[in-house]
């Protein structure tokens, strides 16, 4: 399989969604003109990053639904099960343990930890609030492959370095600053102050457009 | 001031959090090699990114640390703040309504909306949970500026087209699809679930290393 860059990686898994998509919606057949249309983006690309992975589309007929999205879901990694940690039982913490969406990709989150005396023992969604202090035994015994760091800024690095040691291979990191991993260790960041921060700065500069009055 | 790109925007908004945490440790100047240690990029490129808006640090002594913050908090357009509306009262619209830091950065939520009738008339921290039929009527009469659409997949573009019929000029949209938004709404988008993808899809490709064992 070729090398494989991160804006592709990006793509497949829009064109995964806009397949689940349109399976329920009990379609068979989808050509590269709908997925690129969906997407924004040129058919040629869809071809092309569909091509990459040993996948055509026949000529008048375009891509057959169900086997794309199989094929997608096997290069996304989707095809089993992933066992994670979210340290940070905050309000971030609470709101991804409760996601349902995560369970139904492969993720399933096995533990949630805090450093907060309050929070540890309670319960979150199916889960007991664990001691931060008990993650490395936790980690090793339910053998869990992604950790999540949903706590305030400042641990963030320290729940970094925690997880690393502990030994998992993948980072999640919902804490609004750069993280720094050894290069074995994934690491992905959900930045929400960051897209503020972007649309913020796209409003300042843009000129007002008139407003449009609602009627009610 | 010239053209600025999506990605010295980000540079920024990095830039702007490492002064906040110099700052809060009582340095008064930062070289461009401090600032780009922490963000892992050239220090040539901070110092490029920051002569773009006129900042220039002194050779030996670097950069004046309040004076930069304010600086870049003027640019990200950070020195106002913005009325934002949050569509979806779930998991996600819960965790932003009670995130603190938004309102640090100058976003205040003024209103929240689902259309679940369960859901509407409950609390939600400090605002009643209202009725998205009322949504038009409450943007024009409260000025809302941004919205964030925190509802299911298949609600967002539905949502999106009645932010931006009721006149709000950004969007951030948490729904894991792409929206479509005429080009005088900016449109910023938090994929939660396409970050986790690009993490299995980087997992499933790595060889794992060998496990390190807790010692606990």
């Amino acid at each position: 399989m070729p090398q494989i860059s991160e804006s592709t990686v990006r793509r497949l898994s829009h064109y995964y969604r806009v397949l689940e998509e349109v399976e329920a919606e009990g379609k068979r057949l989808i050509s590269s003109h709908r997925l690129a249309e969906r997407e924004g983006i040129t058919s040629a690309q869809v071809r092309k990053d569909l091509s990459c992975f040993g996948s055509f589309g026949r000529r008048g007929l375009g891509y057959d639904v169900a086997h794309l999205r199989e094929e997608i879901r096997s290069i996304l990694g989707l095809g089993r099960r992933w066992r994670v940690a979210v340290v940070g039982a905050g309000n971030v913490g609470a709101a991804l343990v409760a996601y349902r969406g995560f369970e139904k990709q492969g993720f399933d989150v096995v533990a949630v930890f805090d450093r907060e005396p309050a929070r540890i023992g309670s319960r979150l969604g199916a889960l007991d609030v664990q001691d931060v202090a008990s993650l490395p035994a936790v980690v090793a015994r339910e053998a869990l492959e992604i950790g999540v760091i949903a706590t305030p800024v400042r641990a963030a690095q320290e729940v970094a370095d925690l997880l690393v040691a502990a030994g998992v291979r993948g980072i999640l990191n919902f804490a609004p600053r750069k993280l720094f991993v050894p290069p074995h260790v994934a690491l992905r960041t959900v930045d929400t102050a960051m897209e503020f921060e972007s649309l913020s700065f796209a409003l300042a500069r843009a000129r007002p457009p008139r407003r449009r009055r609602a009627r009610g």
